[in-house]
């Protein structure tokens, strides 16, 4: 494939506009996603009209945002217009709100209303995500009937693969789906046929919930519902997939310590990136400044016995990892609904159990190697705390996200990095208390002061 | 909601029928897989026929599995029988061979052929998620036509919203979907309607590459083709998510030094879940002996400044989270395919950059905070380390993940664990160089020698 970059460059309008040709809408959006933003409009305006829009929905919304900066006001128009609502309102809520409003403007008066509506609703709500474009269907129909009204207004509906069923009172009574119907026998009565069994959620419903839904149910479809059970559209599996990618962006980022970008990582700048990192990473060395407290009480100690100083980072980036690792178990675990806090109990006897196992097997590998090396003494103290800050850490990593849920915090908050900087502290407590009962008898008495021995 | 597990436990089959009667499949199957794998029959026995069936299929293959086991031979043939051939395939390959055989031969000859066609594909690959049964049809059929072959042969197929157009020979020509077949004036041809720009995957596709596809595609169902371009199955959309949760769970636990586990957490036992998580923390261990090293060459120098000691966590920590941040967004970005290796040089000059922020700002406050309590030699040695060391972290957490893509590797083997791991021995140089640079003059000879100053 002919790079877009390239050709961009050198400005060679046959050269890319064969290349535009030959190449597929998705690669065409990809290429341009990866071209500076004030590159991407030339060869977009190649495009012709039909294939232009394929392409720009496509993009990712800040994507259209940018493009759309370099476009004509009529283009402009034109291509918001004919957008579905649920992803104009994407892009409308990512556009500083001067650029929304004139946009929202220049719509037709039926698109400007789809679109009024579903900003009404709470950000990352099923109301947000919906599109209030589909085709409704009366338990009286016959299938002929019904048939014949998807092929009235089904154009304009942004999907016709599930038709809910509705009463005068616009209540759902059942779905049917487009399959069923078109597999029927054209006499039957949609109410006879239709599934009254429905996976329905509340316009309120966070957008999270709403995917889990469709993907653990296996549909494609499922209509939102008002508080008097109103059907007030639906939502489809690819607005779902959408949510699925946010939010594990979202997990693994805080994972990882950092806030989640909202942008693709080539178009936000240095300084954007650095802020998403600088309050984790202040907040995490403040709570890795309490080391620095716990060691400084037992200087008097190190000072005497220097080698101990020299395992340190060795005991607490095991500790730190076994933390880290429970965590990322129990964190994916509660994602995906297979643990609940029901469940604690069970997850903490468990992960007891598990540590016991990794600190013993720790344990019996060290002693040998350190006792080789430092002598016995330093064999059985590095031996023992292995053992029970791999256990500590194990059972704080499982025990604190779960905690962390229940308090109503994301758990990703008590992930991998908070656990390893928390466990840190609490490590060197233990491994100086274990070396200075097993050294007592070599210790002055200013070095045993911090546990007053 | 009534408690299954209360239910199950007395053994009150009226309210266990009540029950099952007043709950949705989904939350039926939900609360099953929370039982213990032996109580589950006694609720499933009581569902009628159907609503089994829809149950089982809202299962997990591994608690589908664990069903089977309990249920008697007749009732497991009809239900492996029943499912659709994707599903039943991920089912097989889960299960041991021994009882995976016996089920296969216990299919109707039908059956037993499409599930061989799809084990004989590579594991991961768009073969083994396809499903052989589709309704395909020809060019020149009119859209009456099409949608009459839709009725015949459409109750068996899997899905029939995209309809693959082929030659005499399978040869994929187009698609059509269910809906501009339904749309569409009934006496044209259907050469005329479908897209012949399709988004297909060869047969041997990886499983994530054909998820990826159908999500940015915005598609419902993508046709699958041998080396001929001959059709052989379709992928639905369904499965696609199913992927993307795996290789989520895949790279969320790599990043948190674990490896993956292949069943519902509450499923595996602890020693189970110990192993998972050994090799890597024996692995991070030795990696983290490295500093055991570093330290013991120093230690004349720790000996005689022991208040070097107590900043050795804060420091190894800060390091260690930088490099986890940078990692965990380089990363992500990868692994939604916004940067790639040609990237490269954008990217780590970036993160340079934002390492000199994040370096310059925690230098900048870590210095009067130290000069405060341990002096000025302290607060210029504690500071400017951070510097240096942020950077370096941020440099390694950007670059060796791209460089393991690179080289074949899952770049998930190169997250926050083993960058922290790596970063802390380097730190610990950086930290101890520079201490005995401003310290020089208060070092005597042996402190001193590890540089040879």
């Amino acid at each position: 494939m002919a790079e877009l970059q390239e050709l961009t460059r050198t400005n060679d309008v046959n050269a890319l506009r064969s290349w535009l040709e030959e190449t597929g809408a998705l690669d065409i959006a990809d290429e341009l996603a990866r071209l500076d933003p004030e590159d991407r409009a030339i060869p977009f305006r190649l495009l012709a009209k039909d294939r232009a829009l394929e392409v720009f929905e496509l993009l990712d919304p800040i994507h259209q945002q940018e493009l759309l900066e370099s476009l004509r006001e009529e283009r402009v128009r034109e291509l918001v217009e004919s957008m579905e609502p649920d992803d104009r309102v994407r892009l409308l809520d990512e556009m500083p709100a001067k650029v929304a409003n004139r946009l929202r403007a220049g719509l037709s008066s039926d698109e400007r209303q789809l679109t009024a509506i579903l900003l009404g609703y709470p950000p990352e709500s099923a109301g947000r995500m919906m599109t209030p474009e589909y085709v409704n269907l009366r338990a009286s129909m016959s299938v002929a009937d019904a048939l014949a009204k998807v092929r009235r207004s089904g154009e304009a509906a942004e999907t016709i693969y599930l038709l809910p069923v509705t009463d005068d009172q616009r209540k759902l009574l059942g779905v049917i789906s487009l399959r069923d119907l078109v597999l029927a026998d054209s006499a039957r009565r949609v109410g006879d046929l239709m599934r009254t069994e429905v996976h329905s959620v509340d316009v309120d419903a966070d957008q999270e919930e709403v995917a889990r839904l469709i993907q653990e149910a296996d549909v494609l479809v499922v209509p939102v519902v008002d508080h008097e059970d109103r059907l007030v559209g639906v939502v489809t599996v690819d607005d779902a997939m959408e949510v699925f990618e946010r939010e594990v962006t979202e997990d693994v980022s805080r994972a990882g310590g950092v806030e989640p970008l909202e942008r693709p990582y080539l178009s936000v700048g240095p300084f954007h990136l650095a802020r998403k990192r600088a309050v984790w990473l202040l907040f995490l060395g403040i709570a890795a400044a309490l080391t620095v407290n716990v060691l400084t009480a037992f200087e008097a100690t190190l000072e005497q016995i220097s080698t101990l100083a020299v395992f340190i980072p060795l005991l607490i980036d095991t500790g730190g990892n076994s933390g880290a690792q429970a965590s990322t178990v129990v964190i994916r675990a509660m994602a995906v609904d297979e643990i609940r806090f029901r469940d604690l109990p069970r997850v903490v006897s468990r992960e007891l159990l598990v540590g016991v196992m990794l600190g013993a097997m720790l344990g019996a590998l060290a002693f040998p190697l350190v006792t080789l090396f430092f002598g016995a003494e330093f064999g059985v103290i590095i031996a023992s705390t292995l053992f029970v800050i791999v256990i500590w850490a194990t059972f704080a990593g499982a025990a604190l996200p779960m905690l962390a849920k229940r308090l109503g915090l994301d758990p990703a908050v008590l992930s991998a990095p908070i656990i390893t900087t928390l466990v840190d502290a609490t490590g060197l407590l233990i491994y100086l208390g274990i070396a200075i009962t097993v050294l007592a008898d070599q210790l002055t008495l200013a070095a045993l002061s911090p546990f007053g021995l």
